[in-house]
């Protein structure tokens, strides 16, 4: 990985996707100390319900940064293209969509879908790092806004190892509950498609491609603290007053 | 209409909504001297064409403000019911939205697209007063936020006139180039039929639903300084250094 502290100069499209797969490939979170626990079966029910229900947070801020990325383009097209994400994530009137999902996998794992829903028991990490996310896309460029979406890109292949190992590992996992992540095996390449071809064509400067770099490595960090802060509390064991403590320790 | 130095105090959903009425009756920019000329065949193409102009500037926001919106909600109901009005005004790869429609007007009345879509040569204070309602949707309470979109509930006779009013008054305007307001016709009870019904469930103690009242006045003002700037500067002739000026004076 490039050391960021003495930049090469971006001085193409392609030398930018280049340092932007290299920041993946460092910086992603399937590198991450709690992913290997939970893609390996190393993870008690009860840290696997802490991790549902804080990403649950996420999930359903999704559609929310969404609207915003939508609501930073006088482009049309641009908001056309980038609205399926809202009903994606959304679903409709009687579609099932992403968070529809993630509530079954919450529901499978046995977590009251009130609970999951109110953000009570998340940590308050979890609220940090995605609110900090959600504010990224509303103050930032809209260049920067569709560049931080640009982790999707990595997205599948995390995917398809979570289906397999979790599958084979946890016998509180089955097919059905796995359902919006093989889901996102097509969402998410179509999405990181689109966003990778927007920030191309836009980002027409070396200041500009630095940008897109910094937005993307802005949003490994947006992950990765929501991981560092599950493993302080379910796996070091420092659970924060008010969060969720499992009812079962093993 | 209420005078509100001294108001009443709301302390029901129908004393609101009987409120919000007579806001709407006292302030909806159907009593505009600027519509009452566009409506009665007493604007010149030129003067027709700022219109047209400047008000793409506030349908083309539209969809700005309601994603921001949908971003205000954690609710996915809300937010899904309000994705439909993207979908209303941008439309859909390969299907005409409100924004084309509107397009098709301008297009009718011989401005160039590009030059419309530019945003160059609209009023400062459309701008102004459009970029207002952008922020306040976001600035605003959730609440506050859906009350602003209120004035649906006084559109569809203001449309009727205007459609009825500008065929038999200008040879320049026809069938086609009305498309906008015709779909409104159906699009804005439904849009104001959700709102109200939100507004008077949601709004549960006089101070909200004074909120809600001035939601409206606020979005009445909106409407109403879009007018008062066209009248001053394509009416009585003060047009600012910059925009738009007709070829012809008649």
């Amino acid at each position: 990985m490039t050391i960021h502290f003495t930049p090469k100069p971006l001085d193409s499209a392609d030398a930018m996707e280049a340092e932007l797969r290299a920041i993946g490939a460092a910086r992603y979170h399937d590198r991450h100390p709690f992913h290997h626990l939970l893609h390996e079966g190393k993870l008690t029910r009860g840290q696997v319900q802490a991790w549902a229900l804080n990403r649950y947070y996420y999930q359903s801020s999704i559609p929310l940064k969404d609207a915003i990325v939508i609501s930073r383009f006088r482009d049309r097209a641009t908001r056309i293209e980038w609205r399926h994400r809202l009903e994606d994530h959304d679903g409709s009137e009687g579609e099932e969509g992403g968070i529809d999902r993630w509530l079954i996998l919450t529901d499978g794992l046995g977590l009251d879908r009130k609970y999951v829903e109110s953000g009570h028991g998340i940590l308050p990490a979890t609220r940090f790092a995605v609110d900090a996310y959600v504010n990224f896309v509303g103050s930032r460029t809209p260049l920067e806004a569709i560049a931080s979406c640009l982790t999707e890109l990595f997205a599948p292949s995390i995917h398809e190892r979570r289906i397999a190992g979790m599958l084979e590992h946890y016998d509180f996992i089955n097919q059905d509950v796995m359902a919006y992540f093989r889901r996102r095996l097509t969402q998410a390449p179509r999405d990181a498609d689109f966003a990778l071809h927007y920030v191309r064509d836009h980002a027409t400067t070396p200041e500009a491609r630095a940008a897109v770099c910094a937005a993307v490595v802005f949003k490994t960090d947006v992950l990765w603290a929501q991981l560092d802060a599950l493993y302080h509390a379910y796996v070091t064991g420092h659970i924060p007053l008010g969060a969720f403590r499992p009812e079962e320790a093993g």
